[in-house]
């Protein structure tokens, strides 16, 4: 007879939008919130009894009641609340997972009695999961969709060739690329102090432009593990990163044929393809430390 | 016997990004270019031959040798200068249309010796469309995807009450859109001077804004004409604007099962909805100005 | 002052689903209804007030309303009734446009008692339009996302050759497209007998792909003239034809460099490009019509 | 010092399109192949040494001069030959992971002479994921985006209720998903004799909608257990099954405000709404077997 294996339920993509008056400056938090439980659930999947199940209807109230009652300070404390409740709250719920994505907005500067406009940042989706079983926490952040590019300092040569290879090699090229990474926290009990979330976020997040851009790049794989262990030796919090990275390919259109040089000393002209694309993934790992962040990234 | 209508052709969605190089300061520009053309054209439909066609490849390889030749200064010029190749060189060619969209990059501030290194706004995209017979020029520039949120100041009521209709009334709502706008120039006309075309889109994108974050709203409508009336009271340069505002509704969630008040006086919070959406969409003349932006936007 | 050009406001894609239960076996239709008012909206933009102003939210409730009181017996005539009572039911509005996507569905065989379980054919989305003014109706309904490919009879030769094209000539190659299409019918008036809307549908499609599959094709617009034609010859109801074929390139790869021959006679290996693509588009009509189906086609 | 953690790299989204000619009856392969390769990677990512790197350029060409030397018998057999090549050919490479997606097509119907006019079928997508590490084989196949809904044999009642349970029983209600579903063979090794994959996917296919359709559901986990069951259970080939099940809510409209009853007897009208929506995932195994698929499906 076949068996049950790992399961989850919950509902997913809660759209919440909360706003707070202070006077009349009025501030906004934007979040897309989804819910995962997992425990007691054989009976459902064998016989259809609900009697063990939280209805994903009730998860979804629940999210939004506690926007208002318990506020929402950061994504990441918000999750951790959510969390505790269902595993606490709930005998046949033995682990959650709080999947969040939030949107940034910013002011539209008017003029006035009051600030209460908002414009969407459209950069980077911050991403945040949480995961409980009752006794440890697992606290993933990440970002995903923030594309950058360097128009040089990128090279690719040196690599192995093969009858099928025909790509010649690259002495200054455009590096470009769609990031999505995942970091994993130390924090894992109550016991231990909590990090500051936002700052954390704000500031890993400036080491990955800032490693991405200062790196001087013979492959793509190198810059990767640049952004990643710059995070790891600056930000003690954070003991694991992972990236996902499509090298976005820009190639440099053959204009020949039209008796223009392409490119010349100060300017290129480039064809940005779709697909295919190269695809770079890896973890870069505090020393010492185990992985849990999975070799495929998810969003929601 | 059935006869051919209204016909067009080219390649659409030519990616070009363009690099230029100011010493160790780059610049860059990064286009989607889709090129239109009409004339000459009943043969290739009845018969299928291509005498009089200029193959849609070919004007692909112009867009990126024109990149090259004469660079990018804006969008508009650019679009003005294929369009005007297309009909000046080609006999069977008498009418050329040059869509663009413009994606946004932002620097990464890195340290030391230059500037290379981007990172995409991601905000709204900005879009051109260039429409030239030989003789008159129509220049629609424009945005989409520029999303917006007024946390108050909006209201609805004194509506038509119908046996269909069971909406409340609301007095303080959150208004929000993700504008699509297009505002047609005066310019049509070699002899005319050109307007600055990258100073009217950041002005325009900054009157659209402010209209938006100042205007206290008693329907979208309002919201909408004030946004474009406020353009055309202040650059000259644009006879007509359209603006097509998704409504994003914002619905109060119902706590009061859960004992909970939604919203109290300085919080309140939000399911943000999908579908459907009010679909407010209008133009805004100059006064003696006949309109030209068809009732539909498209993009590419 | 700046003055108001055309508007329009509506609910835009409510998703009503209709059971229909016949003893044990169902019935199901599927659409995707968007509601556009036009009539005396000046004071709404002016000054915001709403006194002439159906609210979006009971167009909605319309929609859903008529789904059970008067049925669906088709796309076409759902919102023929809904155009009607708009436009007659309500002083100041004196035009509406309803567009309706309808999504596929066919039964999954399945044994015994009755008939009720359904999978979504995926293949096309049919699409209609209505738009009455109180006098006259214009009907127009279509497809779009059908994708189509001959793998031979495709060929293009004899173009004009200008100083910026290098494409080869082709006397074999993969003609592939995905059919975006609209047809106008003659159906105007009340007093005319309506067309059997689903059959007209059913036919007109396969018209399209029969003359896709039958044209030997010189240029991708010789096979949409026939795709037109051949509706416009066989369905005296429709009397304007217009299509947007956006040309999926399928390029031969060159297999040389790894000595393999490509193609062979009796295979041939391709790339699948997805940017940029050739756009064909064109109206095709009767003889003695004019057109009324707008240059570019939107959907919702 | 941070460390390198599991890495992995390749050219993902190769879109490849096959024809093969018997006499005037072509056919099609048409799909999206994703190369993933692993190994001695450590130098590339701590000093951007390429040398024991095979570019992804090569990993594409690779893909296309296959589908033309050995031919495209099925995604499996397509990805299990890619895979052993990479591992066999390059000493630097220890594990090659092939993912694939495939489209389907069907013939149009033409008079005469031949059959090289296909439409897209535009139904599911189907998936093969296959990975070697020189010594065992792991076949995974399956498809996403199979949209199925059952009228009626649904209920849902009998949950636990706790302060934020607002949640109405259900007594017979719309059951609807999008199927996305993953399972994993037992070949594993080159002496086992291999199944025939395109049977195999076809007649998992009609067990898993077979299942949806006579499954008298109480649960959306129970119609998904009866989905997995039901597959180990007729195809010995397969010991493992996984879905990721969207529950598409079809929420009765409220039509009493004006004076309609809905549901009556005979046919009810629905609100397919998009977000939030439940997700039911689990595992179902062959008993004695351990999991070997991922929690979180992921497509390319």
């Amino acid at each position: 007879m076949p068996i049950l294996g790992q399961n989850q339920y919950g509902k997913a993509e809660n759209r919440v939008v909360k706003i707070t008056r202070d006077g009349t400056t009025h501030h906004i938090k934007d979040l897309n919130v989804s819910v995962s439980l997992s425990g007691d659930m054989d009976e459902v999947h064998y016989s259809g009894s609900n009697a063990n199940v939280l209805p994903t209807d009730t998860t979804k109230n629940t999210v939004y009641a506690f926007a208002k009652e318990h506020g929402i300070e950061s994504a990441e404390q918000f999750g951790i609340r959510l969390a505790r409740h269902f595993v606490t709250s709930q005998p046949s719920i033995h682990r959650a997972r709080i999947r969040i994505e939030e949107y940034g907005w910013e002011r539209i500067e008017n003029s006035g009695e009051g600030e209460h406009s908002f414009v969407r940042t459209g950069q980077e989706t911050r991403l945040a999961q949480i995961t409980y079983d009752g006794d440890t926490w697992e606290v993933v952040s990440g970002l995903t969709d923030l594309t950058v590019l360097n128009s040089t300092n990128s090279e690719f040569w040196g690599y192995v060739k093969d009858k099928y290879t025909t790509l010649p090699e690259a002495y200054d090229r455009i590096l470009a690329t769609s990031v999505s990474g995942r970091w994993r926290f130390n924090w894992s009990d109550d016991d231990q102090p909590m990090p500051d979330w936002d700052e954390s976020y704000e500031q890993t997040k400036q080491h990955l432009l800032r490693a991405f851009a200062e790196t001087y790049s013979l492959s793509l794989q190198q810059t990767l593990h640049a952004m990643g262990a710059r995070i790891i030796d600056h930000r003690a919090e954070i003991d694991e990163v992972r990236f996902s990275l499509p090298n976005r390919h820009h190639f440099l259109v053959d204009l020949e044929p039209f008796g223009l040089k392409n490119p010349t000393a100060d300017e290129a002209v480039y064809f940005a393809a779709d697909r295919p694309y190269g695809l770079i993934e890896a973890t870069v790992l505090r020393d010492g430390c185990e992985a849990g962040i999975p070799a495929d990234l998810t969003n929601l």
